[in-house]
């Protein structure tokens, strides 16, 4: 607490006047870059994992968990903390920060994609969005400004503008007509932004590139949106269901299109396959469940790549789930245990399978860091897809 | 780690031959008693609350937690780990302590209290008890010597002898016959215990006293088994439906016929109410759910009596639980917080109630030994049972 409290003030003097988030390049490696992005309530390396934490809490860790595993951000969803306990509650009590007693940055998706993935009903209107709740059926609109208010009650250091996450597929037409009222959203996003004052208490504002799998729409609507200066630019809407190939085709696209001194987010993506696709694209944050949900569902992430907890062959097994792991888990409970934990389903399976996984990601990005400050991604890149690739389909 | 295993080598040395548990009696008040377990794995204050942590887990704490807690004693069970993953699993993984890495002492129950409450279909023959998994249905066949085996095979600190639990309401006639079972099935086990050389690993072995609410036949089974000379006794059979007086009534008859250098041991009893008055009646152990399983629940214990944290008025409440309390919970997280995390069923409300609770609990008997050690117990149980009933239908 005591560090990052300290980092707010020092941090302030650093950046002077301007964006609550700055972004700072260290050394680039190809496309990939190595930098930092400082906040007021501390720095962020990247490239970086942000741990995904919904409910204002990261699925089965306590918050001195995240920090002790080296998390440097998390995010939050607008969408879900809207509907429970609502922005007002969580205001009221002083804050995301303070409601979830997390003193890192925070960052809150915008709930576009989330209004398009859990709610049963929506119905697109100009001015927004028109959905029934996944927990109760209530009827909900939510607006850009609705939006935004959510975000400055909750307080977060990274906001997102309000966008159509375009399905996949979808016609050129459909996609042109989603991308178009994307940008109108991110015009209205930004206009309140600018005038609820939540920039001077350090707020950053991200736009969301949206396009489907056409590039030149991908260009219309990055341009659109730097046009506006957005504090970061995220690349929405891709990894929807469409083949590899083209996902990776409108990272390397997108990506080249972004101004160098602005973030570069690439939403939900956190395959590390095309994690390193992107990075080596110039990909600067991440976020995915990936770790934290294949961990509850017994997937485990080594150094000589993935593993079934379940299998058979680990009920006598005496050993760590990766003996070059230094997690908690792994240095505390062999794979026999771990795999009885997870076949009786119980709570600490969950607990010590999502330490071990977000340890593995958090520890991949620091050594492509690394990798990148060494100006050796490329190297990097390589034997690391192999490993992955080798054994991706081993569970 | 290294406490416990020092302990190890130094009790042994104080013990000298014998029973692998040895309690050793500091002070009494009344019929209440402050002592001690001596045990190879560490010293167990008591009277002492053992938490429940029935497939080799303490439902959503890891073993570092409970050691924090102050937990100097865990219970698992002989019949889940029996059929998940088995005892000649966790045999080859060198025992029950090894297995779920907990360096401290382990009492393991012996299966009886479970195939009556958990099994669908059972059917007791002299031998033993023919039952179906509540798993996956399949039959298996539980005798004393395999109950024996078992434990041997866990490594339990303290087995417990196999009995019939005898249900309430229970005719005098039904009850003998299943207090006669339950001793035929002590005698069994004590052989087969004396034979199998685990008390020289230092194994100690309980019976368990049956009779249902019959005084008479309370009497009949404890003289049978102080016959036997087991290194402990336990009650069972209670809080099975029997009005509290009558469970009071027996509590009271019963531990006054057993011998003052033994342990005892009332099982599966956690309300705290009865615990006092268990503790004046003279009881030294105790194990339940009560504090892990209503945290699940969302009932908490607190300072001035029990909470639901589902509340509506908690929603915006900033404030700790129990501003009294100096645990990980309290110390943290606000009621607000708690509240979400509880309303959305996350795992974190579920680590956090549990540890919560926990640390009351293990507190509470903390207080209760210096009480005794004060020789104020009276004076403790007559505070306390104001507080526990003034607020126990608040929730």
């Amino acid at each position: 607490m005591v560090i990052w409290r300290q980092a707010k003030s020092n941090e302030s003097k650093i950046r002077g006047q301007g964006s609550g988030v700055e972004y700072k390049n260290i050394k680039t490696d190809g496309n990939a870059r190595l930098g930092q992005i400082h906040t007021q309530r501390g720095v962020i390396n990247t490239p970086a994992f942000i741990p995904v934490g919904t409910n204002a809490t990261v699925k089965a860790m306590n918050q001195d968990e995240l920090k002790e595993l080296g998390a440097e951000i998390i995010l939050s969803n607008t969408y879900h903390l809207y509907l429970r306990p609502g922005h007002e509650a969580i205001k009221k009590l002083g804050g995301l920060h303070k409601f979830m007693n997390w003193q890192g940055p925070i960052l809150t998706d915008s709930g576009g994609f989330q209004v398009f993935s859990l709610s049963p009903l929506r119905k697109i209107i100009n001015d927004g969005v028109e959905f029934r709740s996944h927990l109760d059926g209530s009827t909900h609109f939510l607006t850009p400004e609705l939006v935004m208010e959510i975000q400055a009650g909750l307080g977060s250091d990274i906001a997102m503008a309000f966008d159509e996450c375009t399905p996949y597929p979808a016609s050129r037409e459909y996609a042109l007509k989603s991308l178009e009222l994307t940008t109108r959203w991110a015009k209205r996003c930004k206009k309140v932004f600018e005038g609820q004052g939540t920039r001077d208490k350090g707020q950053a504002l991200f736009g969301i590139i949206q396009g489907g799998i056409y590039p030149e729409l991908r260009k219309q609507s990055a341009e659109e949106l730097i046009e506006m200066d957005f504090d970061g630019y995220a690349i929405g809407g891709l990894s929807v269901g469409e083949p590899k190939e083209l996902m990776y085709e409108i990272i390397n696209h997108t990506t080249l299109l972004l101004p160098e001194n602005r973030l570069r987010y690439l939403m939900g993506i956190g395959d590390l396959l095309d994690v390193l696709e992107a990075v080596g694209a110039g990909i600067d944050m991440f976020d995915c469940v990936m770790p934290t949900r294949n961990a509850r569902n017994g997937t485990l992430f080594t150094s000589t790549g993935r593993i079934s907890i379940k299998r058979e062959e680990f009920k006598t097994d005496s050993n760590p789930l990766d003996p070059n792991c230094a997690c908690y888990t792994c240095k505390n409970y062999s794979k026999a245990y771990l795999r009885h934990l997870f076949m009786n389903r119980e709570i600490l399976s969950m607990r010590l399978n999502t330490l071990h996984n977000l340890y593995f990601y958090l520890n991949f990005f620091e050594k492509m860091r690394e990798a990148i400050g060494n100006r050796s991604f490329e190297k990097f890149r390589k034997e690391q897809t192999v490993i992955l690739k080798n054994n991706f389909h081993e569970g």
